[in-house]
């Protein structure tokens, strides 16, 4: 029920999902009336949903300590629940962020090891795709959290995004060792210093995320946010500005008609929808945010990403990652005490 | 003698900026020997300069503190002590920034009321153009510095790029007051309850910063510095893969060739030797840093930045507005005690 166009968009992005994952089946929590009527237009789709009636809703202007004591029966709430009780191997929802990351947090608990969730996401670059992590999920983070976040984007680059040795960069406001605030340094000697088969590059910039220098680029919630919406919003920039130049003269407009189908390319490629579906990492339990305002492709595309991290079997992998973390750490302070 | 191809580029942007500024005259600090034949090929612009002998110079590898130290007569040194001294109106440089900070804070000072300098730059948006501060300076901020940021970054936008009533906001990861960490939502509170005649938006988020949503983006240097790099990334990623669909195929080729006129409006829109020139703001005196690869062009931008703050008598009005803040903060303090 999360979402602009919610229930119709959701149904419409399981149809265009199970397309791609005929294998998938669907449980969809929310208003039986609204979602029945949807199914039955949809022959294939029906018999691989099943239907979890609630009236219940969480709004998007709800507060999320608000959304956790009143929303015991929200869609979103059952969602989790069922999640947690093991009848689905992920969530996702186009809901409010902050009431699904309360919500989750409560039911599903953290990874032993992981202090703190941390929102993901992964964005085309000059050199492919790399992912970024905190998004905003903790505005202050220490340096043990930001080594976890290291730790939890290393394993979704490798296996999510296929990258045999991903490499960690920690974002700052140079290269150089002393540069930026203690917690970023502080986190960059103890990645430098790990055990961990981690390969740390060091600190990288905020023009080296779209550059690609690193596949995974790990900061703090204010900071990683910043980015993220800087970057949606010089991309917009740029296509108002060539949307203007193609219309600016007739000449212009012809040069679009033939240079149409490769900019449509180029539209492809930076497409948000490509791109949506952050990844609440942490949890027992695999949640993928959709962006309230998408459509069914991009909903879709939420989908296939909780597909991935299921089918990788995400969270085990960051269990055992965690668990040589933990071995490393203790292994020096028994050579110190 | 900064920046990579000095000091031809340097002469070079002198001679750009004189056609355009004619009453400028220009006192260039550095090795005569490399300086004196570059001007003797050009009989317009040498009776505008004068040149000031030293051998010495500060190199991008100096760390700040060796540089204050050791380079006291280095070209970079001398330029700011003329500019002290009264010989000089602005300082324009595009050397090693933290040496140019340091050496400025020493020699010049700050204005009385400001604690700390900011970096300001402005660049376009969806509506024209903003300025955003600070950018590197301070990596970390409490909510007075923020506060000071806005004022010196209100006076930017009102004399410099001519805003009547330039509305402020305060970079951060969300609208809602509760939002962000300590320091900006004590800053906006500061800013929401001043006597001062700014008008402050409120909180903004990282797209409204090419949406222009405000003409003054206030921020501490961290999440700054990332923002700018940020967006001068992302233009580079769109504009490399928009390069490469022109390139993808001959109809694409010949949609290039009749698109060309129009897409070179875009490139000089968003060019970034236009929006060349990054402003140490708060200081006793008009130094303005160019980015050290930048060429000519580049270059004379930023001596035009600096040609507009001094006529403008910037610095002035920066003091005037502070004491106006001055006035107000002791104001209710007064009330109260």
């Amino acid at each position: 029920m999360g979402g602009d166009h919610a229930p119709e968009m959701v149904i419409a992005g399981a149809n265009i999902a199970h397309r791609r994952f005929p294998d998938v089946h669907f449980l969809l929590f929310g208003d039986e009336a609204r979602i029945s009527p949807l199914l039955d237009r949809n022959a294939v789709l029906k018999p691989l949903c099943q239907i979890r009636h609630t009236p219940d809703f969480v709004t998007n202007e709800d507060k999320p300590s608000v959304a956790l004591r009143a929303g015991r029966r929200s869609s979103m709430r059952l969602a989790i629940d069922a999640l947690e009780g093991g009848e689905a191997a992920a969530v996702v929802s186009a809901g409010n962020t902050g009431a699904l990351m309360a919500m989750s947090k409560i039911v599903l608990r953290m990874v032993p090891g992981i202090d703190r969730p941390a929102i993901a996401s992964y964005f085309p670059t000059m050199r492919g795709e790399s992912v970024m992590l905190d998004l905003g999920a903790n505005v202050e983070c220490d340096a043990d959290n930001l080594v976890q976040f290291a730790v939890m984007g290393e394993v979704f680059a490798r296996t999510v995004l296929g990258v045999s040795q991903p490499s960690i960069g920690l974002l700052n406001v140079g290269s150089e060792e002393q540069k930026g605030h203690e917690e970023v340094r502080a986190a960059a000697t103890l990645l430098r210093n790990t055990d961990l088969p981690v390969h740390f590059h060091g600190f990288v910039e905020g023009d080296d995320i779209t550059a690609g220098t690193v596949d995974v680029v790990v900061t703090d919630g204010f900071s990683g946010n910043i980015a993220l919406k800087t970057a949606e919003g010089t991309a917009k920039l740029y296509s108002e500005f060539l949307r203007g130049a193609f219309r600016s003269s007739l000449v212009a407009r012809i040069g679009y008609l033939f240079a149409r189908h490769a900019l449509n390319k180029v539209r492809k490629r930076t497409d948000p929808r490509r791109y949506n579906g952050a990844l609440f990492l942490g949890l027992n339990g695999i949640v993928v945010k959709s962006h309230g305002g998408t459509d069914a492709l991009g909903f879709a595309n939420a989908i296939g990403v909780a597909v991935d991290m299921a089918a990788n079997d995400f969270n085990s992998k960051i269990r055992a990652e965690l668990e040589h973390l933990q071995a490393a750490a203790n292994k020096p302070q028994a050579a110190t005490g």
